[in-house]
């Protein structure tokens, strides 16, 4: 049976998350949906990522059989005509049948994005977290930065969860304020001139890599360098919230329109 | 009577336009019901470009008289208490009594975004016009910089529009390729080596600026770039198209979605 991973971006704020639900329009039932009409029979879909709900993906990436013989290309606009343009297939190609989205990763890339002023942009709305006060981006980075290398991040985790090892190891833990944004930022020679911008607002952006990541995870770390950001606590705390492996002790759980999964891996 | 100069965004997505209609919603309407309840009576308001259904805004900029004595700042925040989260008030200034918007704008700057490529990435589907083909970008740009200078824009303006002069001055008329983007763009160092990216893709940014535009005269010049960038036309007709005077020489009207009031300056 030809296997195929497909690379998907999609807006988030609509859906209850990746996995299908009991009710609810999800991302996996939506491509369940439209494979079952292309092959005729039930598709099981995995994903790399189970993105949570309004959670968005720039570079999701999914994995599934066919019976029927189509080419690589083929699939992909199958699928896009089938899906809502809130989903799109952006690559498709033929792998191996031992392809698995998930346990094949090496490494995920998630960004999160923080708009930090009084007023959001309208474009930025269901793309970024408002936070009005302003932050200390600098203590924020450098406590990002303390996440950098194999840890414990028991205290990062939602709740309930039940995740055989909670060490996972972090490549890249950084953020860093983007500059001035009003709406789709310096695309153009004229752009700095002309459009309005806002003196008291910034974008932050914070990327992170790492070899797998806990339900949650991200946007806890976003949430407690968020305290930090606020001068509530040091940036060193960071290294106390990981080490003591207890939730209740890092900071909240961010909001999940700021978040992306940018890309995976293998 | 204090008198005030505020500046907006706007996602024109689900609004009829900038004007009050018999029917759906108007930002003007938005602004004026916003008022009517911060001023307890009629306040008018005048926009300095009428934007048309599903246009955006970046930087619009109205002007109202209030009975109530108030500071710019306090209007800003009532009226972002009182508008949708689609319109945003960025920033508010007490001016002359005499001021309009409208009259008083030595220059307005438009933005059109083209999504040029095989498939839309879902965070553009309500921003740009989505063109399939390769477009020439060199002969459109050559194209776009004849409608620099003063010319008559007859055969640029909506049908039925009934303006006292087309004879209009534009400073700046230039379209450029902006380059693979995928969702926010590179925002961050990480970006290029963890995003994905499709190489087919490109977001094309017309900008244009002048001293006043016609009715669709901004989207008429797009469609107009766009038969030369299909290679249907070549750059020198542009030229032949302004000399006609005439609505049926020049190309279709570009969709709303890809267009921005990006600023007015006085």
């Amino acid at each position: 049976m030809p296997t195929f991973k497909v690379t998907l971006a999609y807006d988030g704020t609509d859906f209850v998350g990746w996995q299908r639900q009991a009710s609810g329009v999800s991302v996996q039932g939506l491509l369940e949906n439209a494979l079952r009409e292309l092959d005729g029979r039930d598709v099981p879909v995995a994903g790399a990522g189970r993105t949570d709900a309004g959670v968005h993906a720039l570079g999701q990436v999914a994995g599934f059989s066919l019976l029927r013989s189509l080419s690589a290309d083929a699939v992909m606009r199958a699928l896009n005509a089938r899906l809502p343009d809130s989903v799109r297939v952006l690559a498709s190609e033929e792998t191996l049948e031992t392809f698995h989205p998930r346990f094949g990763a090496r490494a995920k890339h998630y960004r999160y994005r923080i708009w930090n002023g009084p007023v959001v942009n309208p474009f930025e709305r269901r793309y970024a977290w408002h936070i009005y006060e302003p932050l200390d981006v600098e203590a924020m980075d450098a406590a990002a930065r303390i996440v950098e290398g194999s840890h414990d991040f028991a205290a990062f985790q939602a709740s309930g969860s039940a995740a055989k090892t909670t060490t996972r190891q972090i490549f890249v833990s950084r953020i860093a304020d983007c500059g001035l944004r009003i709406g789709f930022g310096p695309e153009s020679a004229f752009h700095s001139e002309s459009a309005f911008r806002d003196p008291q607002s910034a974008i932050l952006v914070y990327d992170v890599a790492g070899d797998g990541f806990l339900r949650h995870m991200v946007r806890t770390i976003v949430g407690t360098l968020v305290e930090v950001g606020r001068g509530r606590q040091r940036s060193e705390w960071m290294a106390e919230v990981i080490a003591s492996g207890d939730r209740a002790a890092a900071g909240p759980t961010a909001p999940p329109e700021g978040l992306f999964l940018v890309g995976v891996e293998y």
